[in-house]
């Protein structure tokens, strides 16, 4: 994919796409004039044997599927060891991400770790310092549970207004999958928390020793050490053979390939918590200790990757998701925000989970200006983005959960506009 | 892998592994007189750059995992293209099944077909006969759905028997994924089906244009036709682009590459349903429409792939599911049924979806005779092998779900055997 077309407004293919609202009707019957050949032709599949079961000892996509790819924006960052790629919402549905789809976001490329090797070390005010291996981390109570991952920086380039055309790229940097691994409370129990503990330093094996520091309550209330992700080990990418699962806190605390957990009575004030992924205020301060991701919203299909295609019947499509609890309710407009109704949620709504959601419409070829607001459990309401704006300033990259405006044209193209 | 490898009580790698248990301690404190040289040690992971985001597009598993694969059975059947291949059960964990990993099982190979010109007819007893293009069906209301897909065949070899020495072989033929599509009635009720209609005929547009007959109350009442699985596109090998999702139901009947459903009002006698998926008695009759997959259960871990290493804390796991409800308990014996003991449910319990069930033990090194029993949600408690047979004879190879029982003995080895 070329840089040129990440970027809003681009020059849309508009006259191929255009006349397929005509070209196709929305289904055709038997009856009708001209038979489709599809239809009584004997197609090559319906001729010959395909392969066996011999040949994909581990699957693979349908050739047919090619473009359903994580895509980087090589120039965003200096090095594709130190970057991002993003995972391609507008082409996935129900709420699982499949692994081979997660986003990715290294700091020093991706750690290729033999699990033997792999020790986690627990050290500081503990009763007993202790290491593992793998194997020792096999052996305690497993829990298993679905939770979102969203970089603190999605969407960041959005603050000072519409900058990228797609989804996959103002979102994408989000995914969702079960996790199977042991409850960190679990570990720390074994070595023994002193009652004078407060916080934890989570740091990983990885080139850059990524690290972080996290409050001991959290890691006591729901965090998990996970080696598994959608059934299967984790994948490379996603930390394997181990990474910490911080449920509804922002992705650069779900430390990769961790190796080491530290227990102390103050935070550490690393680089990943002070000049980075701080959100810098208008008046030069900074907001401190900004875990939570607020609930957000995004209408995945139509969006500016994926295009309308046809008048009548058409599925709108989107994700919400919070980091405080359940999404009660998602709201969708057509006409930028004067109207809203409220969306289906369908498949499983989870805590701290993303939640698909629909509306079934059907579309006369006007433009419209699409927008989902997400309210969660604690009845919290997704903000615009100018809301957000007014008491942060535009300065930050980082947790930007505002409102995403969709402008639907009349020939289908979507474009990434901001409004209001 | 060799064929003998699959077989039961074959020669087992007992030297190396019996010492595993003593010579790794179930944790290691910093305070021990020789410290981990890993522990002090910069592994090459941590020296230098990994690979950048760039890298893989679409990700894939780590290269330590490259014996977490699909497995066949060459001798099983006269051709790869008409055979099947297993799921790695004690691989996995949680309740997904990875996609890349789910089990196969073709008639006539793998179709490839390009959704562009595929078609889904409905016709027979309907008001109006219809074909639908993928774009039709993808504009029509969707369901996210999580379910189990069980071969009618699974553990069809231990009907005589303890006959093949690993989960994979003896359960590995069934999945579990999120499916995404359009409801069987909202398909139907498009072509409006007339008063006297009483079955379906669903056909694959494979070579083998696999067809089977489904009573129309089911294909009324839960069924979907899906085009995503796990939140991308189906799998070739799963029946891209569309495929009959039957919840409950033997796996035949959940027809891949789908492209015609007929109405009528009586079943078709496909050969799938006479000659074949059909369970021969010991007088000679057979057990007419034979849908649904009863409870069933079966220790994934320790099982003969995946024997003890360590005495002391371990973790047994397992799956349990059933095609009537939900599984309500699971209970675990440890001494080949004398006594019985509540597994623990963990991850989310679903309708018609595999559940996975752990027993947190402390092993002393005794030989154990490990058994797992499913309970489901109308009260109906898997059998021993025995109780089916005094019902069905040993003609059979469909409908299995009797008790399995693995053999640990004291070195941790684990054998497929048989008992009362």
């Amino acid at each position: 994919m070329s840089d040129s077309s990440i970027f809003n407004r681009r020059k849309f293919l508009g006259a191929s796409l255009a006349g397929a609202g005509v070209a196709l009707s929305a289904k055709q019957t038997l009856a009708q004039a001209k038979p489709d050949p599809l239809i009584t032709d004997v197609q090559d599949w319906q001729r010959y044997l395909g392969d066996g079961v011999d040949k994909r000892p581990y699957g693979t996509p349908s050739k047919f599927e090619k473009n359903v790819i994580r895509r980087d924006v090589p120039w965003l960052t200096a090095s594709p060891e130190s970057s991002v790629n993003f995972t391609p919402l507008h082409e996935l549905d129900g709420i699982i991400t499949p692994s081979g789809l997660c986003f990715e976001r290294h700091h020093s490329g991706i750690a290729e770790i033999d699990p033997a090797s792999h020790r986690l070390m627990i050290n500081g005010l503990v009763e007993k310092p202790l290491v593992f291996t793998m194997d020792d981390i096999r052996r305690m109570p497993r829990v298993n549970k679905i939770y979102f991952l969203e970089c603190a920086a999605n969407s960041g380039m959005e603050w000072r207004g519409a900058q990228l055309n797609g989804c996959q790229f103002t979102h994408g940097m989000v995914h969702n999958v079960m996790y199977t691994g042991v409850s960190l409370k679990t570990l720390l129990d074994e070595a023994g928390v002193k009652s004078n503990a407060k916080w934890l330093m989570l740091e990983g094996a990885d080139a850059a020793g990524m690290n972080r520091s996290l409050p001991i309550q959290k890691g006591l209330d729901d965090c998990i050490l996970a080696f598994a992700m959608n059934g299967e080990a984790l994948r490379s990418e996603q930390g394997y053979p181990l990474r910490a699962v911080i449920p509804g806190w922002e992705g650069n605390m779900w430390v990769k390939w961790i190796r080491r957990i530290e227990v102390g009575d103050q935070p550490w004030q690393t680089r990943e918590e002070t000049s980075k992924y701080t959100d810098l205020l208008a008046d030069g301060r900074s907001r401190k200790h900004t875990f939570i991701m607020d609930a957000k919203s995004v209408v995945t299909n139509p969006s500016p990757q994926a295009p309308l295609k046809f008048k009548g019947r058409n599925v709108l499509s989107g994700l919400a998701w919070s980091g405080r609890g359940t999404v009660k309710r998602v709201d969708v407009s057509m006409d930028g925000g004067r109207n809203w109704q409220s969306a289906r949620l369908d498949g499983p709504v989870l805590d701290k989970s993303l939640t698909r959601f629909y509306v079934d419409f059907d579309w006369s070829g006007q433009e419209m200006m699409i927008q989902s607001r997400a309210m969660d459990s604690t009845g919290y309401v997704q903000p615009s983005k100018d809301e957000l704006r007014k008491v942060r300033g535009v300065n930050s990259i980082y947790h930007n959960n505002g409102i995403q405006t969709w402008l639907v044209r009349a020939n289908g193209e979507t474009e990434n506009v901001e409004i209001g």
